[in-house]
């Protein structure tokens, strides 16, 4: 094709030739142009048709020749941008080709080709900038798992060093029978090493340590998560339930016995009619006044214990909730110590116990069914701190609500709602490791011409992963300080503390969830294979959202905290005069105090640790005052308190929920006020911005609806939390290493 | 406490000493109001204060009187509305306690009561409008189920009648081996039924009707998931590469025992390195001249086949993608078929197998992997539909790029990606017959004084479920649509077609992933049993988001391809005008045509199906032809193609999605639109609002930042969601049935 006017079609034929996109009709669209170009001859036309037919196509050599002709009538020529610069290129100088352009660009519009992105194909690389990101640490790793771990590096040293035995090599057989052997034989180990006493008193043998006992839930969840659950259900719940609801003479006779693993036990709270409403339990426990006895009873099948760890094969007790009857009168439910195998693991006269079999995870825990007929236990066996029957056979209680009674002794269980997300957090920051570390590693596509790149490159994948481990750490620091508030609590706090330990325990597992979700679907088919263990970490914390207490409920619960405690902060004026005030106050504040806040997109503001926690907080007040009023304006209404709150209930999730996320925000923002190094604290805030710019993302149909911002600025923060996404992806690597979770608990190949 | 002005203090009493959400500090609040009064003598307030001494509580029997006190004296009138009121009601008439108004409100805040909600505590209940809602189907089930099946019918009656067998009953244990085998036992008497060879030519003993292969693999994915995609291995994958992928030759030979499974066979194209970017493969078919064969060779450890069905165990033969070479020229990627065992089950010489072991699920699949040591084949092996060696030893192909050779073999492989949604959809209506039928008749919580109600009343369960509900029918009329272009298919819309099948695979299997999520937390603990399937479903169906294409991946594809078609539609003008072009006028068009419509919330538009359709094709197009703007102006910045398109890979999701939904949308307004049955098609037109308005629900703040919707009209949406969840909700349980799933494969015994 010597002719000027031919060389032109080059880069179209090559391109209909080679491109995977075009199709039969480009073809058409093609031989269309070419026939009814008035300035080529018959011959010219024929020439060139012949190039484009199917049934005839160029051979292999034809390609490579015109793309090497491509190649060098384009070669280092910056301002060669669309196909018809390179087709003015190849055509003789003297030919007035430029007369044409309307007519190339139309066919190239036709033919659906984006001029530069074809053309960008051809010319000598100058570098791909995706390619070029890698990782890179810039602080010092053990600077922040020193600031992670605080004052119980010693005791998670311990831990780690105990799990990263050899004995303590995973369990990867299917059989369950073993895995539930195997999970009880780690507990007896860690048992001997005192830690599942770390909790009760010094006098019973205990380690009298609450936060290292937290600390060791934790990092026990790097390992096996049958292990961390048999270990809460055995020291937390069994144990606890003993040492919270009893007195002295149960603590003396049980403790140290619970604390050695020498009798293992079970805590039989849920009944299959009732999980969530567990006022609803219809267990009985009848006073005999002949023997001064209990008899411990099941109505009906329904009301069997469900669900209770240690059941199936290992509890030889059992702390069981019943309703208290004396005298045909019902008490309330309370708690009893009930024997359910002899020491040989004989089940006792009138226990029946039922396996709950195979379930999506925690396979090596025994999860069982508890059902009752008249078993009797000797009144000593009444976990009486807080109600008990006195010698004349009369109830008596400090306190007279049996409500009241019911929910105060629930309170004192709430360090289960400390420990589950805190090992719900662990989980999610194996998941992270493993995910991160091989999309370090693994390499798909790449530029035109250059070699594949690590998919932590890519931005979807680091959408995927990066705002996740921003919310790890944020989560981190929240949980810290739940359990500080938790070790010093004061009886005026309680009910704070309790919605907190509610609230961030429902925050914290559907965190996990999420997280575990992103990181299996983002190493791919090698995120499915048992080995690299996201399986386990995904199914074992799937039920975390659900016991200890469905998050939805507690979230509930949360809201109505909130809400109390705002009717109380404003007792000074009516109540529904206030409510409006505040609401109608927030919504105008904004544009009052500074009329282009809203609207505000510089760099300096939009990373403000300011401007996060005020959008946070007003948010938290704003949904909070309008959930209150709505509440008021139904039941003033007509409507029943119980149907009004049906009917907000998908908003009291978001006063839960924002409420949730200020704590977060702002425990994180106030740990790196406390940070010294400045590449840590460099690296920590990046962090904190993209938390507090991902969720203002996730929000932003509420601050777009509440006029907090505007369109310009939600699109900011987009941006922006794309910027922190490849700022921070050279350290990401480091970041999760920081963790500093044994090897041999992540044991994942693909993240070695 | 005949006192008046004492007996006015016993509503705070009681719900003080009663409510468990109150504290220490409302005690103190308490005593302090008590002490500061001047209207009460010291020997009132000695009296009233002993009643709140925390170490002399009330007894239960005062309590309980306090409460019949309270009772009787709001019982039944309406106007008593605050604490204050019951105060004013038991205080003496000639007493002027209503100028104590003031103190009382205060103290009621302080103490953060909301008095409307105590005080509807205590009244006779005019019954819960929450506690009335039921399941009350108001349409003939058949006649829907009639509609799903449509001319499939008698063939999904067949598989169910076979999949209901007793030898189908679902495997329990948890031997891997054994439950291989059950699954290949399975796979066998389907084919022995003449199902598998349904899409193969009559010519061959196959069925020829493809349109019944793909209801066998939907319906089959009622029972065991390991099964249909074993059964889709040997069938579609390994026996349709034949097909599509090879010649007459090829068919005659094979097709006949693959469709019987006589010839157990694997698809052999993914790599340890290569999974997303298959053009990267590395195993090398090399041809020998001297004697016509392929030496097919695995040239490193990471290039060895990977996650292959079919080959851990049973697989006899394989088609191995491999880049042919000739004469050390690398011809690009082609297949072949390769032999692995003999009929024993001895692995051939030259292939090593591994073993991928446990998966998180579809483990009754004996994935595996597979490495060539310079294993020499015939060279009538290579399937040559598409290229060939002749019998001089060139190569020749009618389509000369390699490139473009390979995506048009791909191509013909889309039916995997309809195979593959259409499994995800039938899943995620098992989910949904369980978790739907369950939450009707589970029971918790109610209000105050009447029986629990089921959990489908409250209106944050119906969120989790009815929105998926609406969002499975629609994803089934969409997928029978993309299944009749499929079949009805012309050169001219292949790509088309490929972009939709992409997109669909993406949309319903993500849309499989999150409803399975919301099934397993709905169900609480149940849930979490394996017996209630759940865990199967959800943990089988993980890596459908990932295998036939990763998700995230192919809907990079599909928006390329709507970027391409956007050009191609628009070639008429200079591309960048004519974007900008369309962007703009998109965001003037709806102010200019209607001012009112950003803000129009009366039900009858929020409910209309033009206002919905109009919605999502705006967004469809505006996203569109932003992105196109986007990399347009990134290029002519002087960013490379590849650099350009990682930036706006999140948008590019969106441009996808987008489409999805507006297609997704139209085909169920379609298949609306052809129903006759008035009952039918009313609940599908509820069904149908609500998979329209929560999309755009989720949608909202994009609609916002756009200006298509002011916030008043998003929060009517929002509003309108919560009705028409509570307004389906009695239908809920005849829209699972409607599914009409054999309850053999139900089986879950919380769904009976």
């Amino acid at each position: 094709m010597k002719n000027s006017k031919l060389q032109a079609f080059i880069p179209l034929f090559y391109l209909v030739w080679s491109d995977d996109l075009l199709t039969q009709k480009e073809f058409t669209t093609l031989k269309e142009f070419i026939a009814s170009r008035n300035w080529l001859s018959e011959e010219d036309k024929q020439l060139l048709l012949s190039k484009i037919d199917i049934n005839t196509p160029p051979s292999r050599e034809d390609l490579k020749e015109w793309k090497t002709v491509i190649e060098r009538s384009i070669d280092d020529k910056i301002a060669i941008k669309s196909i018809f610069d390179v087709v003015v290129a190849l055509s003789d100088k003297d030919m007035n080709i430029e007369a044409l352009e309307p007519d190339f660009i139309k066919l190239e519009n036709d033919l659906g080709i984006l001029g530069e992105e074809a053309i960008s194909n051809f010319k000598t690389k100058t570098g791909s900038f995706t390619a070029t990101s890698q990782t890179d640490s810039h602080f010092d790793i053990q600077k922040i798992t020193t600031l992670l771990d605080g004052d119980q590096a010693p005791i998670i040293q311990k831990v780690k060093s105990i799990i990263s035995r050899p004995e303590f090599a995973y369990e990867t057989g299917t059989d369950i029978d073993f895995y539930r052997e195997k999970v009880l034989v780690w507990c007896k180990i860690l048992a001997h090493e005192n830690l599942g006493n770390m909790a009760y008193p010094k006098q019973y043998g205990g380690g009298e340590n609450i936060a290292d006992y937290f600390a060791i839930m934790e990092t026990l969840s790097y390992h096996d998560l049958s292990l961390v659950i048999k270990f809460g259900v055995q020291f937390g719940l069994w144990g606890m339930s003993v040492q919270s609801l009893g007195t002295e003479k149960h603590y003396a006779k049980y403790l140290k016995d619970i604390g050695s693993l020498k009798i293992p036990g079970c805590f039989a709270m849920t009944e299959t009619h009732h999980g969530s409403n567990v006022k609803g339990l219809e267990t009985t426990a009848t006073y005999n006044h002949e023997n001064q006895t209990f008899t411990i009873h099941t109505p009906h099948e329904k009301a069997q214990k469900e669900y209770i760890g240690n059941a199936a094969v290992h509890g030889e007790m059992a702390t069981v909730f019943a309703k208290l009857i004396i005298d045909g009168h019902d008490y309330g439910v309370n708690a009893f110590i009930v024997p359910l195998r002899d020491t040989k693991g004989n089940t006792l006269d009138g226990i029946t116990i039922g396996d709950c079999g195979h379930k999506m995870g925690l396979n090596g825990v025994d999860n069982g069914t508890i059902s009752f007929d008249q078993v009797v236990i000797p009144k000593e066996n009444m976990l009486d701190r807080f109600a008990s029957v006195n010698d004349k056979g009369e109830f008596e209680s400090p306190i007279p609500s049996d409500n009241r009674r019911f929910f105060t002794m629930l309170g004192t269980l709430v360090g289960g709602r400390i420990g589950i997300p805190r090992s719900a957090l662990a989980a999610a920051k194996s998941g992270l490791t493993i995910a991160i570390r091989y999309s370090d590693q693994r390499k798909q596509f790449g530029p035109e011409g250059g070699s594949e790149v690590p998919i932590l490159n890519y931005r979807m994948h680091q959408r995927r992963l990066l705002p996740s481990l921003a919310k790890t750490y944020a989560v981190h620091f929240a949980l810290q300080y739940l359990t500080k508030r938790f070790l010093n609590r004061t009886e005026e706090e309680m009910q704070e503390i309790e919605a907190l330990a509610a609230g961030m325990k429902s925050y914290s597992t559907w965190s996990t969830r999420d997280i575990l979700q992103e990181c299996r679907e983002a190493c791919g088919g090698k995120g499915y294979l048992s080995e690299n263990r996201i399986d386990a970490l995904k199914n074992d914390t799937e039920i975390y959202t659900t016991f200890e207490g469905d998050n939805t409920v507690l979230m509930q619960l949360v809201a109505k905290n909130r809400l109390s405690e705002f009717r109380k902060a404003f007792g000074e004026m009516g109540s529904f005069g206030i409510i409006n005030y505040v609401y109608e106050n927030a919504k105008s504040a904004i544009a009052e105090k500074n009329p282009i806040a809203t609207r505000k997109t510089d760099e300096e503001h939009l990373l403000d640790s300011q401007f996060h926690l005020q959008a946070f907080i007003h948010r938290e007040k704003t949904i909070l005052a309008s959930a209150a009023r709505r509440i008021k304006k139904l039941i003033d209404g007509g409507l029943e308190a119980y149907d009004a709150f049906n009917v907000v209930q998908h908003q009291m999730i978001e006063v839960a929920e924002a409420y949730l996320e200020r704590v977060v925000l702002e425990q994180f923002q106030l740990a790196i006020q406390t940070i010294e190094d400045v590449k840590v604290k460099e690296i920590l805030t990046k962090l904190n911005q993209l938390y507090a710019l991902s969720q203002i993302e996730k929000n932003k149909a509420w601050y777009l609806e509440d006029g907090y911002m505007e369109a310009v600025k939600t699109k900011a923060v987009r941006k922006m939390v794309n910027q922190l996404c490849w700022d921070i992806r050279p350290d990401a690597v480091a970041l999760v290493n920081a963790f500093a979770i044994p090897e041999s608990c992540l044991a994942a190949p693909i993240a070695v």
